[in-house]
């Protein structure tokens, strides 16, 4: 049998919907982000990074990268097993402890990452819950996702963002069925927030759970980095926390916080955890010395929300499609998949700008994006020139722009 | 509703049952593997790891932690966004070029883990092949179980290394519907190896595609350490290599290798590739090192079969009840969860031997067992003390010896 022709054929699928992927490889320069090498086909270009997700630019912090290289040098490299099996280091015990302080929470539990933290998180709490129904919002993660699969019980999804749809669920649910509200508290692609004071009323009012997702928010918002929750004052209000280190942090991994015996069971249930070698020393180090950081320092969080600002303020100025929120995520509307994608070949090749195009499935197709993530580390030289390169790429490829007078307003 | 009831729940009944984990909090020290340190309750104490899947040692061999520590002080220390979103890096790219070149296939793709690998990998592939039928060993890993699982197609598990089943199997099909056979090459809790020649026979008389997990060989076997399938010479043959860079390499991550078209529709299919952080540079960098290094370096391979033929010759002449098999595991039958723990226990409090009780769900009840995992880095006086704490605590715990005649022959 021929079984290469199944993936050429998957393949062809992609190539006629032109949604296949190129990666783009990259070369950061600690201390010089978000000025980058590209080893593109004809050889190694400066550009500069427009959308990473090292948000706060902490993935070249000296402390950072100071930790990870002393307990690199100290220890070693890997873990070495299993969290059973020889595989539970002293910096990771230490990484659980200050991600628990960050949310004010008994305890955490550390993952590979934080996708595998949502898919065997969710999957494990809500196979412990006899007979649980999961209410999900629409535009959940694709690691929420595919948790909620795992975990096989009944699911409904709310409207995005919509408690009033959530209310009616939980009331048609009962009171006597127990209930899992899983969400965001910043949805990475639109940047719009949750209610999460809202949420948590209706949870407390019809005897719910609440899992957070707080992955694009942790370290950036609330004083001391603890996310949206904390910010809004709700932190102690959620029953699970989840997070990445790999964002903010600048590092690696995923966790969940939360109640002692919820955590415990976690640890003790989930395979994704149980059956995985645990994270690195240096890794956790790394990631240790970041959330501290955040902890006391409010530099970065300031100087982010003002570069956010910034671009948006100038890209508006200027006519261009920003897709209107109040956090740090800047999206550019597009609405068509090859015109994204080649917007994002010309910033690259000649106006070493770099920016992926955001197309299906990412997001709903029909509303295909740039997404620019300024860091504090893109000053008003860089953000100008973002300006100037984009309009270039607007007018080329005949994008639409705002009404001027409108936008100037 | 109290939810925190039906995590008190879950966790009692793992007490009960005497399955609940405590984790040892442990501290390596580079360049003094497998001496470590433990973080006890009562303080720290000096310990020799004798569980861990740092197989080889190289999670603490220069090259490795220098390349960590150059690649760290570089670039930084996280990827910054996933794969498609500004994740993709120099260091990734040459990690995947070395895998490929490692396996002699057309091309490879990391993933955070292992059990990621298996998890996504083998979904994604059962579901882009229509109809298709799994069969599988009925041993596989529960990172393998939860690939199958989540491909959603049908599945049959054939006996454990029986190809004689595994051919009823295949013929029952029949030769129109697509077949896929996953197997690991060396399963790990009784280090025993599939038969691979004959499995690819197989596969290609009855026209199946092949998966095999290579987690716990690769680095330790075959003249470069491709692993057992280089070992057997049937490399070329088998469809789908998996493999970690956490255990024998040190590091984290974990990868398939296979023809260009099946590596690049994984790429482009696979939720859990797609939806989250790529690895950070400093582990790409430091487990390129480590493969290279064993590419060309056998001392670690020869030493460490050395260890093992040592370890198993010694524990047998004492009559213990070593599990017999021809690789570098030598598990010790206990049998009993509770004796299985407490003689763990003893081991690490008063003879500083650490040694992880293995007891179900990771082997079935009433398999319980010792793990032993001798390194190039156990030398024979720590060989002769494993011994002899072993005898001690066995006749504490009134555990069976062998018929010391038997076991001296
Ligand atoms: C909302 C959300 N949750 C979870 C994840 C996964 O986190 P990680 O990259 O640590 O796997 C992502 C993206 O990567 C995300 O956008
Ligand atoms: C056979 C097998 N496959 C896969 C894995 C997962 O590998 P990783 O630790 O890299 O997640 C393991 C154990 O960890 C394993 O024993």
């Amino acid at each position: 049998m021929d079984y290469s022709q199944f993936f050429s054929a998957a393949l062809n699928r992609l190539h006629e919907e032109r949604r296949y992927r190129v990666f783009a490889d990259l070369e950061r320069i600690a201390g010089r982000f978000p000025h980058a090498l590209w080893h593109s086909p004809k050889g190694p270009r400066n550009v500069v990074i427009w959308c990473s997700n090292d948000y706060l630019g902490m993935g070249q912090h000296p402390r950072v990268v100071g930790a990870m290289v002393e307990t690199a040098t100290r220890v070693g490299t890997g873990a070495g097993g299993t969290r059973n099996i020889a595989g539970t280091h002293h910096p990771l015990v230490q990484l659980e402890a200050e991600l628990a302080d960050l949310h004010g929470k008994q305890a955490s539990l550390l993952f590979t990452s934080g996708y595998v933290s949502n898919q065997t998180g969710i999957a494990t709490i809500a196979k412990l819950i006899p007979n649980c129904l999961i209410l999900s919002d629409a535009l959940n993660h694709n690691s929420m996702i595919e948790g909620v699969r795992q975990a096989g019980c009944e699911r409904q999804i709310f409207r995005h963002n919509d408690v009033e749809h959530l209310e009616q669920l939980l009331i048609a649910a009962g009171p006597d069925r127990p209930k899992l509200i899983a969400c965001e508290s910043l949805y990475s692609m639109d940047g719009d927030v949750a209610p999460l004071a809202k949420i948590c009323d209706l949870a407390e009012k019809y005897g719910a759970m609440t899992y957070v997702d707080e992955v694009h928010a942790v370290g950036m918002y609330g004083p001391r980095g603890g996310g949206i929750a904390e910010r809004d004052g709700v932190m102690h209000r959620i029953d699970v926390l989840e997070g990445t280190l790999a964002k903010a942090f600048g590092c690696l991994g995923g966790y969940i916080a939360g109640n002692a015996d919820i955590i415990d069971a976690v640890r003790s249930y989930a395979p994704g955890f149980i059956f995985t070698t645990a994270l690195p020393p240096a890794i956790c180090s790394a990631a240790t010395a970041a959330i501290r950081h955040l902890k006391t320092s409010s530099w970065e969080r300031e100087r982010h929300q003002d570069r956010a600002a910034r671009v948006k303020a100038i890209l508006n100025a200027a006519g261009l499609p920003v897709m209107s929120n109040d956090t740090h995520i800047v999206p550019l509307f597009v609405g068509d998949p090859e015109k994204c994608k080649q917007a994002c070949d010309i910033l690259l090749e000649e106006h070493g700008v770099y920016i992926q195009p955001i197309n299906y499935p990412t997001v709903a197709k029909g509303t295909e994006r740039l997404r620019i993530t300024p860091s504090p580390y893109h000053d008003d030289g860089l953000i100008d020139g973002l300006a100037d390169a984009l309009l270039q790429v607007w007018e080329r490829l005949g994008l639409p722009l705002k009404q001027k007078s409108l936008a100037a307003e």
